[in-house]
């Protein structure tokens, strides 16, 4: 299943925001969700379902990208922790999520799919330290 | 913060069945969801919160630990999809989540930390193909 599948989004669809692009991958920031908004997403361009369909040297760099991003939210952010996960269930394309966790989170310390803890007054976007281009920004040059 | 830490469970104690420990890992089988009976956790020995507080040869080792999990629970039990994260919300010591999912599962496709979708009538361990200690050793020899 490495062809494009018509009837997945990830291949139909960028997913998001673009933030970097590479002919394995790209890295999207996700708009899903206005109370996660340092929420990045690698994609793996090719359609395939698990990470361990990859290759070794494809795992390698996938999880090189993911740790690039993931370093660059840190330093950026400083987030009270970082979220890692390839779930698929919905989705069975190949992707990463990247998510800044801060304890004013709506859900902290709750998965960002578990039951919201919190009303973050004003928007979490605002309680950011910088504005969410400049964050892509950054992603982007770590990734280049 | 590579010290054992007193307050940390995952420093304190195994986790779950201990199932392979090699110097800088150890694989556990989680005991904590009788939904989700096929749920390993490939806990860092070392007291770390962040996948990035390793160096690049020890998330290397990580992650093919992880993967080898991976093969083993698609080979023995053909689950719909694969789920892994690394969260530590809650507990800010690195683990890495490797999880079976099934299309009859509690929760599917919602994440394990989602909400319900149904009940599964006799539970879950009674619908995996093989008993989970068979799992364990099964597990264990690919990580050995």
């Amino acid at each position: 299943m490495n062809q494009a599948s018509a009837d997945c989004p990830l291949c139909r669809d960028a997913g998001g925001v673009l933030v970097m692009q590479m002919p394995k991958w790209r890295v999207i920031r996700s708009l899903d969700d206005a109370n996660f908004p340092a929420f990045y997403r690698l994609i793996w361009q090719a359609h395939v379902a698990e990470f361990s369909d990859l290759s070794s040297e494809d795992r390698a760099t996938c999880m090189d990208a993911v740790v690039r991003i993931e370093q660059t939210l840190r330093e950026a952010l400083q987030p009270a922790k970082i979220n890692l996960a390839t779930l698929g269930n919905v989705v069975p394309h190949l992707h990463w999520h990247v998510i800044a966790r801060f304890d004013w989170d709506s859900h902290f310390p709750n998965p960002v799919w578990g039951a919201s803890r919190r009303e973050v007054s004003g928007g979490a976007e605002a309680r950011l330290p910088l504005a969410l281009t400049d964050l892509d920004r950054r992603v982007a040059l770590a990734l280049a």
